[in-house]
C-alpha cells in the first residue's frame, strides 16, 4: 500500500466546478414551481415559460462559475507542502522550494568482556540534520551535517545544476562516482555496517565516499554513467592536500521491473600524486564500528588506480548483491601493493516487501512494508547473511587478511522507522592489529528513524 | 492570559454552516417579494404562494449547503501549522507531524579578576537546534544538537512509541530515569545552573542525564513510574564502555492543582561493574559553570547504588523544592564511600505567576507571564534563593566537601524569553581543589530564548 | 527584475469581493425575464415591476457578500509564508514567525605544488545553518551555526529587542560594531577572503567579530550609529578572559540612491586589561584562507586601542571600496606598539547590475541578477582587483610586513547561487613567517549558495 499524500493546498479545486454543476435539486425550486404555476394558471404563455427554464438553467452555471473562481482567487497563492515521511515547502510558483531531512542511528554492542580486541559500548553512530532546497526547478542544493560518530562532520554540502536533459552537473562535497555499497544510503543498507572492503577503500585516501569536486551524472531509464574529479573530503572539513581524485562508474540494469530487477555496476578511479610523501592508507574494523581498526595498511605511493564491480537481483522478496574491490598502488619504493576485498550477501523479507531497486539512479532506496505499526499492520521483517573479504597481503607487503561473517534481523516498523539486529562472527584473521586466529563475535543493535 | 492559536487551515469551516444558513435577508427579497404581489394581485392563490415560500427556504439551505461543499473541497487538503513560540507542520491526515525546537543561553560570569580560584568570562551555555516529529501518531521521534559549551554533544536522540495506553517507550539517547532536577528542562530552571548535587550524578559515571538505552514511562493523572537499562551517554558520541545502569524513578502529586502543588518523587539506580578497572568519578564546580571543578573524586568500584529523594510544593506565586542525592560505591578496593548532596530552594513570582507544574508527567513546565513585553505588559519578575551542599568524604576517602548559596533574579520579558542574574557565593569549602576557607563570590547573567 | 513573492495564503480575499459583485450577467436572467413577461402581459405593474428589479440587485450583492464572508471564514486563520530564495513562516496574527536560512561555501585552492609556505586544497569554507525568529513582533533571536572551516563553531547566537523607534538593542554574541569589512556578510563579499586586514583584527584579540555583549544601534534614512560592551566571542564556545571591549561605529551617507552611493564610515574600540599577563594577538594569512599564516604577532599588553575609517562608492555598475585600520597597543614593556593596515578595491558588473549598498544600516546586501540561470537569463558577471598591505613592524616590534594583489570573477548564476575565482599573489613580504621576498601565486575556486 503506497500512502503517497500530496497535499496541494487549493488542489480540491479541480472538483469544484463538477460539485458546483451538478444538476440542479432544491435551489432551483422556487424559480421553477412560480413558473409551472404561472404558465399553468395561464399568467405566461408555454414559450414564455420555456425561456424561463432555460434562463434558470443558465443562472445556476453562471453562479457556480462566479463561486468557484471566487474560491480560486482565495486560495491561489496557497504554497504547496509535500510529507510522505519528509517535508518540503513551496512557493506556488516553484520557483523556491525547501526539504527537511535528517536521519538517527543510535547503536549498543555487546561483546564477551573478556575479549579486549573488540569493544563493547554505545554509540550514536549517524545523527544527522539536512537541509536542501530547489531554485527554479534547475537548480538543487543540500547541506547535510553528522553530529554522530566520534566527532562531528559534515556529508553532503554541493550545488546542483540539473537543467540539461538526463544530466545532472554537480559541485561541492558529495559522493564521488565509484563503488555501490559506499554511494548507496546508509538507511537502507541491510545490514547495520557496510562490509569491510567498502571500509577500506571509504577513507581520505581511497576514491569512495565524498568529496570536494565537480561530477557529471547521465542516465537513462535502466543506466546511468557519471564521471568526476574530485579534492579531498572535506566532511572533517578542510584538507591541505593536492592529490587529486579522477574517478566515473556506470551501471546497467537489463530487468528493471518493480520487484525484479537485475543489476550489473562498475567504477574506476585514477589518483596520480606530483608531491612525493603522499600515502594510501587503507584500513577497516572487524564488522562492528567501535573499537580498534584490525587492519591498517599505509603505503607511500606515486599513485594509485581503483576498480570496482557489482551485481544485485532482486526477485519479490529475495535478493542477492555482491561486490569485489581491488586498489593497485604504485608505491614509491619496491613492488606495487594490490588490495582485494569483496563480499556476497542474500537476503529475504518474510513478509513479502522487496529491496527497491531504481535503475535509472543504479541504487537501492527506501522499503514501505506492506503493513505498517500505527496503521494497523506489523511491519516488514527481512533476514540476511553476507560473507566479507579483504586481503591486503601482496608480495612483501603485509597489511593483514581479514573474513567476517554476518548475519542479519531487521524489522521495519514503518517506512521510517527500523530496528536492526547483527552478530558478528570473524571467520579468519591473519597479520593484522591482533593475534592470528582471533575469531571473536560481536552482537549490534540499531534503533534507526530517518526523515 | 493564555494565547493558544491553533492555526487549522480551513478550520474556519466549521463555522460556515452557521454563516450560510443564517435567516435569509435581502437576497431572497425579489423572489418573495413577487410572490407577494402574484399572490396580492391574484395571479397565484393563497397555498400556491406557501408552496412557493417554501421552496425559497429549501432554495436557500441548499444553496449555503453546495457552496460550503465547495470551499471544503478547496480547503479540505490544507495543512496544520502551529505556532505557540513552537513552530509545527503537520500533513492533513495527521500522519506525519514534524517539529523545530531549540534554545539560546549566553552567559556571562565576573569574579573578582584577583581570584584565581574562580574564571570571568563569556560563554555559549547552550546553542541547541532540534528537529522533531511524530509519525502515525503513534511514534515519536526527536534530534537535539547543542553547539554551546565547550564542544559540540547531541542531546536528545530518540525513538518513542506511545501506543499503548498510559504507556511511552522509549529507545535511543534520553533522559535515563533519576533524579528530579536533572531531568527538568534547563529552559525552566529557577537558577542559572543546576545545583552541585546534580552536576555530582550527572557525569559519565553518574545515573543521571541522557544516555543511551531503552525505558518505559507510565502515568496517571497524578503520579508516574518508569524504569530503563542504559548504556553510556552518546552526547560526546561513543563510548567503548560496557557498563550497563539499572534506573528507576516514581512520582506522586497529592495536590495538583493549577496553581496549587504537592510533589514527591524519588530514584534508585544500579550498576554492576563486569570488568575490572572502571571508576566512578563524581565532580563540581563552585556553582558557576565556567572555570576548575573544585571537586573531582574517582573511586575504582565493583559497581555502584544511587538513591535520590525530592519534594516540591507551590502555593501560587511562592514555591519551594528540595532534593537529596546519594551514591554508594562499592569500592573495589577498601571501604565502600558514600556520597550525599542536597539543595533547598525557595522562589516567589513578585507579578503572580505560578511555576507551572505538571502531575502526568512530574516535570515542571514553562511559564507565561501575566502580561509580555510588546503585548503591553512588563513581564514576570521572580527571586528565589537556593542552598546547595555536597560531602564525598567518607571515612578514608577524602572527596571534599563544598556549600553554596545561590540567590536569583529572573525576568520573563515573554514566554519564550527570560533574562536572569545569580549571585553565587561559597560558604564552606574542605577538602577540595583550592585552599580550605576559600569563599569567593561569583555574578553571572544570561540571556535566554527557547522556541 | 525583483521577484519578491508574499505567499499570503487568501491574499486573493481582497480581489474576491469585486470579482463577485460586478455587473450581473446571466445569473439573474431567469427572475428578470420572469418580472419583464409580467408587466409585460399587465400581470403585475411598473412600480411593482420597478421595486422587484431593485430587489434583484440587492439580493445579487447580498448572495455575493455572504459568499465572500464563507469564503473568508474558511481560510482566514491561514499562516503566511514567504519565500524570496528564504523561508519564513509566520502565524496568522503576526505574532511568531519563523525564519531558516543557511550557507554553503566549498572551495578548491592550488598553487604550484614546489611552494611549501602555501597549500593547495579542498575546504568547506562556511557550511552555516540558521534559525531565527520574530516574537510579538518586537523581539528577534537568531541561532546559527558553522559546520565548515578547521572545527565547528557557533555565529550569531542573540536575542534582540526593536520596539523602540530606530533602534535595535541587542544580547548575545553578535557583531561588535568597529569596522565595515568585517560586519559586512561574506555572502555578498566581491572577493573570496576579506583583507589581510580585516584578518589582523578579527580574532579572538581584537574588537571585529561576532563577541558575547550587548550593542544599541540607531539609524536614520542615510546614517547609523551604535556601540556596545563585550565580554570574548564565544564561537568555540566559551572563554575564561575577563577582558572586556568596549567598540563604537557610525556611518553615514552623503548620496543613498538605488544604484549610486557614496558612504562614509568610522570605527573606534578600546580594551583595558585589569589583569596581568593578557596579550594582544594579530595574525594573517597571504590571501587564501587553508595553509600557515604568513604575520603572527603577539604582544603582552595593558590596554589596546582600534580605529578604522571606511569609504565606498558605487554608480551603476562600478563601484570602489577602501578602509584602514590601526591597532595601538599598550604593550606592557617597551615602547607601544601601532599595527596599521588598508586595503583599497574597485570592482565592476559587466551585466549593469549594481552593489547593492544600504544607507539605512550601512551595510552592502545581495544584488539580483538581471536575468537568472534557470529564468532565461545568463546569470550577473562581475571583475575586481583589491590591493592589501599590512604593517605589523613599529620600532622594535618585529611583525611583519605583507602586501597582496587579488584579482577576481564572479558569476552570479542566481541571486542566491554564486561561483567565484580568485587569483592571488603576494606582492611583497619582509619579517614574516617566511623568507623575505617570497612571493608566490594561488588559485581559488569557490562555489556558494545560501538561502
Amino acid at each position: 500500500m503506497k500512502l503517497k499524500k500530496t497535499v496541494l493546498l487549493g488542489a480540491g479545486l479541480l472538483s469544484v466546478a463538477s460539485l458546483i454543476s451538478t444538476p440542479a435539486l432544491a435551489d432551483d425550486a422556487a424559480m421553477l414551481k412560480l413558473i409551472r404555476i404561472l404558465e399553468h394558471n395561464g399568467t405566461i404563455n408555454a414559450d414564455a415559460a420555456l425561456a424561463l427554464k432555460d434562463a434558470v438553467t443558465v443562472q445556476e452555471t453562471a453562479q457556480a462559475e462566479k463561486t468557484q473562481m471566487a474560491i480560486e482567487a482565495a486560495t491561489k497563492d496557497n504554497l504547496k507542502i509535500t510529507t510522505n515521511g519528509k517535508l518540503a515547502i513551496e512557493s506556488p510558483d516553484g520557483d523556491y522550494k525547501f526539504k527537511f531531512n535528517g536521519r538517527i542511528m543510535a547503536d549498543q554492542t555487546f561483546v564477551d568482556s573478556d575479549d579486549t580486541n573488540l569493544s563493547s559500548g554505545s554509540e550514536l553512530r549517524r545523527a544527522r540534520i539536512g537541509f536542501g532546497g530547489t531554485i527554479f526547478k534547475v537548480w538543487d542544493f543540500q547541506l547535510t551535517s553528522d553530529f554522530g560518530g566520534s566527532s562531528h562532520s559534515v556529508k553532503d554540502a554541493y550545488i546542483r545544476y540539473k537543467g540539461f536533459e538526463n544530466n545532472k552537473i554537480t559541485v561541492g562535497n558529495h559522493h564521488s562516482p565509484f563503488a555501490m555499497e559506499l554511494a548507496d544510503s546508509s538507511k537502507y543498507m541491510t545490514f547495520i555496517e557496510r562490509s569491510i572492503g567498502s571500509e577500506l577503500i571509504q577513507g581520505a585516501s581511497g576514491p569512495g565516499d565524498r568529496r570536494n569536486g565537480i561530477s557529471s551524472f547521465h542516465n537513462g531509464d535502466n543506466w546511468t554513467a557519471q564521471y568526476g574529479v574530485f579534492g579531498t573530503n572535506i566532511s572533517k572539513n578542510t584538507g591541505t592536500d593536492d592529490r587529486l581524485t579522477y574517478s566515473a562508474r556506470a551501471t546497467f540494469a537489463p530487468i528493471h521491473e518493480k520487484t525484479h530487477a537485475l543489476h550489473f555496476g562498475g567504477g574506476y578511479a585514477y589518483q596520480d600524486f606530483d608531491r612525493d610523501g603522499l600515502g594510501v592508507r587503507l584500513r577497516t574494523r572487524p564488522g562492528t564500528h567501535i573499537g580498534p581498526r584490525w587492519l591498517d595498511s599505509s603505503v607511500t605511493a606515486d599513485g594509485a588506480e581503483f576498480l570496482t564491480l557489482d551485481a544485485a537481483y532482486v526477485n519479490g522478496p529475495f535478493s542477492v548483491q555482491a561486490e569485489y574491490d581491488r586498489a593497485m598502488i604504485d608505491a614509491s619504493t619496491g613492488s606495487d601493493v594490490d588490495v582485494d576485498s569483496y563480499f556476497v550477501q542474500a537476503d529475504w523479507f518474510l513478509t513479502g516487501e522487496s529491496r527497491n531497486y531504481k535503475a535509472s539512479s543504479g541504487h537501492f532506496s527506501s522499503v514501505r512494508p506492506k503493513g505498517e505499526v500505527g496503521k494497523g499492520g506489523i511491519g516488514a521483517w527481512q533476514i540476511g547473511a553476507r560473507f566479507a573479504s579483504a586481503d591486503m597481503n601482496d608480495g612483501t607487503h603485509i597489511g593483514g587478511e581479514l573474513d567476517v561473517l554476518t548475519l542479519g534481523l531487521n524489522w521495519y516498523a514503518t517506512k521510517n522507522i527500523r530496528f536492526m539486529a547483527n552478530y558478528n562472527t570473524v571467520l579468519d584473521v591473519k597479520d593484522g592489529n591482533v593475534p592470528d586466529g582471533d575469531e571473536p563475535s560481536s552482537f549490534v543493535l540499531r534503533s534507526q528513524v530517518y526523515w
